[in-house]
């Protein structure tokens, strides 16, 4: 915790160098997925890495900066996952639909991934706040972007992107960590529907639903 | 873990009983909340509980099954204190706005109940999943309930008990841990009206926001 946020002196400069640190990082994310930051050893890792101990001192200086470099790392990769998925997408509430069905893919590949961030709530706070922080910031200058365009109404845009993250994490909770048989298409496309009308009846002369 | 669920040979019959019950639960969520499960030592909980440390082994048997009873004592003290807000709102939208409003209020007054209930994933697993699974179970009835008087539209309350679930924890962790000069009445409006009408913008004959 007392630590500086991405330990940049020790980022490797060459492409070997950033392999080898991503296969820590790969490997990292398999052994704390799986069993949780105590149970894990710096030698778990390595072995994994297939990389010499000594090699893992090269990129990070204990388990812990491992661990606090691990949760950006993710938090990146879920972002350029789904970035990906919807480079391409007409309009804001379709981004979402397909966001929402690329992260539930994301969490089913990547068994670790919840258990990651939730335990860097205790392990690398700073890292847990960050992770949610940075999400919230990009959903917001969405949401607004979306605005400006008209593509969705105006509001509380800070408000709502809490609103819309939590029920992503809560749905990937649901349908991604546990019930694997649920489409996440089908799920993807009841959640921007209710996104998009909200739970309330229509209006009489919009018969919607 | 490999324990019953709530170890109720250990209830106890009497008034007296079950308020030397609740002290002790109440010092533990005040201990585990500020410190985490940890660092926290039975010693800590009966002095904070003005208990002696004998009269902690009549009610429970460890560190661990203490633990394992706070986690469903803060989840049902949730419960009541939104059952008591919302015992006479006319309808669902109603009851969801004065639920939200008096949950981030619960949220601010008990500073321990997300690092307890974060925490349990590790220390309580199946405890951490009853949570949100009763959680969800309500939300899931109450909707279809909703949906039956006609005062919300139809749809799949599974998913979208889910989804609610997620935009309140997730609300709670910005409002009413983080920020906390936010007016909760204002944000349970501003979710209320995201939760009934979505972000979609409305049909041109329906000028809503």
């Amino acid at each position: 915790m007392n630590q500086d946020s991405t330990s940049s002196a020790k980022l490797p400069k060459t492409a070997r160098g950033r392999r080898t640190r991503e296969k820590l990082l790969g490997a990292a994310e398999e052994e704390f997925g799986a069993r949780g930051y105590h149970a894990v050893a710096i030698n778990d890792i390595t072995r994994r890495a297939g990389v010499a101990l000594g090699t893992f001192y090269v990129y990070f200086e204990s388990k812990e900066e491992i661990y606090r470099a691990l949760v950006p790392y993710m938090s990146s990769r879920v972002r350029s996952y789904i970035a990906e998925r919807i480079a391409d997408v007409p309009d804001r509430l379709t981004a979402e639909r397909k966001g929402l069905e690329a992260f539930l893919e994301f969490v089913r590949e990547h068994k670790g991934l919840y258990r990651i961030i939730s335990e860097a709530e205790f392990v690398a706070n700073d890292k847990f706040v960050e992770h949610y922080r940075v999400f919230a910031k990009a959903y917001r200058d969405n949401l607004a972007n979306a605005g400006d365009r008209g593509q969705i109404r105006e509001g509380d845009y800070e408000v709502w992107s809490w609103a819309i993250m939590g029920m992503a994490v809560f749905l990937g909770m649901r349908y991604g960590e546990g019930d694997r048989d649920a489409d996440p298409e089908r799920i993807a496309d009841v959640v921007v529907d209710l996104m998009a009308h909200g739970i309330g009846r229509p209006a009489e002369n919009e018969e919607q639903n």
